[in-house]
């Protein structure tokens, strides 16, 4: 018999189990409060060598940037999903509450992207802010949401006012509810 | 004729100097965009030593607490002076595009608190937080703003945002006024 060292279908092997067990615990620490994401941390965490997940992954930017990659798609394909089933003002208001709990169980994330080269975040980013748009024209559309104000300014401020209402972790719930009641409330035709 | 070492009036002289130098250098920094608050950069900026401008406040952390309640303490007098002489509701908005402005120009405060003791700033935050506390109090009183929100979750809620949307530098016109529209009528009863 020939050991993975011997059999490059073996190597390959490892290399996939690599990958797995160090994203798995990346993925783990950027949901830990107050976590850094070092090699050193991950490596620890998967039961790796430090060398081993550098490889891994051609380094820690690419391994943080498939992390948070893999957090975010179900974020997007959720998006999408209310958009399809749900009313647009419905969905924003829907949507918003979620994000709110998800960016505020995964506090570290934007500390840890700082600076980084991301691609893959960087992409899904953009699909997440893209399904918020289709939600305030859905909206003004249907006469739910005010036509005074400029879309894009719109989908900035709402990105950013409830990355901010996120800060509190756990974000309590009298925050979340006041914040979506005067948002929705404010973004109401007048 | 002597020195200034050599006569205590003198010392206490150089000391009012240097710590006015250091001061001011400070507070220079806190408005430079990315600028980084270190005991160097003061010093430099100052045209003291590094030792000078420990020895003037004790420490970094008492330079920056003091420079940064510099700042502050303005904010609190505009506060009062619009709670005196505007409506609350207007008075709100008028300090919130204010507060906005002012983050927006001082990006890097928080950044430099982070973790530090600040008791001087500590305390001025608590006042602007008790300022807008007023206002709030005050539109509920005159019919302006809605009922069915707790105020101390709405103080946070509108401190919150509002540094948000500070975050660009400068912060452009656009948002700061989307954003004060859709708060200031998502604050109004319904």
């Amino acid at each position: 018999m020939s050991t993975p060292e011997e059999n490059p279908r073996g190597r390959r092997a490892d290399a996939v189990r690599n990958r797995q067990l160090a994203l798995h615990a990346a993925t783990q620490l950027l949901a830990e409060p107050g976590g850094t994401l070092t090699v050193e941390a991950i490596a620890k965490k998967a039961g790796l060598g430090a060398a081993t997940v550098v490889r891994a992954f051609g380094g820690k930017e690419a391994l943080l940037d498939a992390a948070v990659a893999g957090l975010l798609a179900p974020l997007v394909e959720r998006a999408r999903q209310l958009l399809e089933q749900t009313a647009p003002e419905q969905a924003l208001r829907t949507f918003l509450a979620e994000l709110i709990a998800f960016q505020s169980a995964h506090h570290a994330i934007s500390r840890q992207l700082d600076g980084l080269e991301a691609p893959a975040t960087t992409a899904l980013r953009q699909q997440l802010a893209e399904a918020m748009e289709e939600m305030i024209v859905g909206a003004r559309r249907d006469g739910a949401i005010r036509t005074d104000l400029d879309t894009a300014v719109l989908v900035t401020l709402v990105g950013r006012t409830a990355f901010a209402i996120a800060q509190d972790q756990p974000a309590s719930e009298g925050i979340v509810h006041a914040y979506l009641a005067v948002l929705m409330d404010g973004l109401r035709p007048q």
